[in-house]
């Protein structure tokens, strides 16, 4: 076979659902089946091969808006996964179909993307995926396609990463209005640690950007927090 | 023309001769040249295809090796680079001429590596080109091949981004023995400031893994410097 390498991306979208780190999947159509029988790992990142006139930045963009319907998303390009042995014997078969096209070789450049899961994440129509959006920790146990379960593992440390330099990043994952809890919450959960309540707090107080609202939360059985927000700009 | 992308690996190679930082490029062959007398842009990082069985790390080991003669170098990928028009008219028909292949599109992926200057350097005999050692502040001023000069600037930022989380590589670019002196000028030459000596001295001191040596510098004609060592591992 000739040598036909492609160059993909794939996106890790991560969403923060005020409890949850969750991850987002798509679902491989099940039509995409080989003649053989073989079946496929379901789920992947949302990820494509870039178009010929297409910079990485643009294809990871227009993958997000395709699966997402967002623009206007925080977006990064964090490392390039290019093992010879990447695809396994069950994402070949997938891989020709959908591209028409002998691939001997996927290099992918993979980014990370940030979304508030309060947005409306949806669909595009044209696409007949669906997206999923799993916990982070439940990765573990899933089948993905490719390297992917490698790749969103080399995210999250990635974001881990960005954070010390970049905390604001954190405050694309909430909403415009959080309580103390639920940005706690998302901090312990990126480390995997248990912050002290107080602490916390009084660090969190003393970064730049953020207020406290009058504003307090409504129809909760416990006593109402108040909200907080963050207004600094991106750099 | 059929599409078809490669990807290669390019390498930027920062070293530090006690003075100043320094990139390693690599001289085209002049025997390159196109049949219609084209002026190729002379310099380029040291960089390959990446080979069909290849992984990008093993790439770009490969590549160091081939230039520098040495292995067991420090080295991480840190951007991939795949702007549609990254290579200009004049880095083509040099693509062909070496590759003997029609490249419509080669996106690259940039790897860091940090070398003490004291080592001995080579090039590889099998190899016609003959390495370069540029002053990172005259960059600027040359004419590098395909989009060489953006790389470089990115990755002296991905350095000055990684020394925060990773102090020890630095040391990387230093003899065993070194004098603060030299720290503090590597120091201030990758942020472009100009940091006050005691002050300096007194932060590094700070540090897990360095020592004082009872050896100073001999023959020199200033009051001769204590020497330093770093002795923590890397991680």
């Amino acid at each position: 076979m000739e040598y036909n390498p492609q160059v993909s991306v794939d996106c890790v979208v991560f969403g923060f659902d005020g409890e949850r780190l969750k991850v987002l999947l798509v679902e491989r159509d099940t039509d995409t089946a080989g003649d053989d029988g073989t079946v496929y790992n379901n789920r992947k990142l949302p990820g494509s091969i870039i178009r010929q006139d297409e910079d990485l930045d643009s294809a990871a963009y227009r993958i997000l808006e395709e699966y997402t319907g967002l623009t206007n998303i925080y977006l990064h390009q964090f490392q390039a996964f290019g093992k010879p042995q990447r695809s396994s014997a069950a994402d070949e078969p997938w891989l020709e179909k959908i591209h028409r096209l002998k691939i001997s070789r996927l290099i992918t450049v993979a980014f990370i993307a940030l979304i508030k899961l309060n947005n409306k994440v949806k669909s595009v129509s044209g696409k007949k995926t669906s997206v999923v959006w799993l916990n982070i920790e439940d990765c573990k146990n899933e089948r993905l396609a490719f390297d992917h379960k490698e790749i969103i593992a080399a995210g999250l440390e990635n974001i881990r990463r960005s954070l010390k330099f970049e905390p604001w990043l954190m405050f694309e994952l909430l909403p415009k209005k959080f309580t103390m809890s639920q940005l706690r919450t998302l901090h312990d959960t990126i480390y995997q640690t248990r912050s002290d309540v107080r602490n916390f707090q009084k660090r969190v107080m003393a970064m730049e950007g953020i207020s406290v609202l009058a504003e307090t939360e409504v129809g909760v059985p416990h006593r109402a927090a108040r909200y907080f927000t963050y207004t600094k700009r991106r750099k």
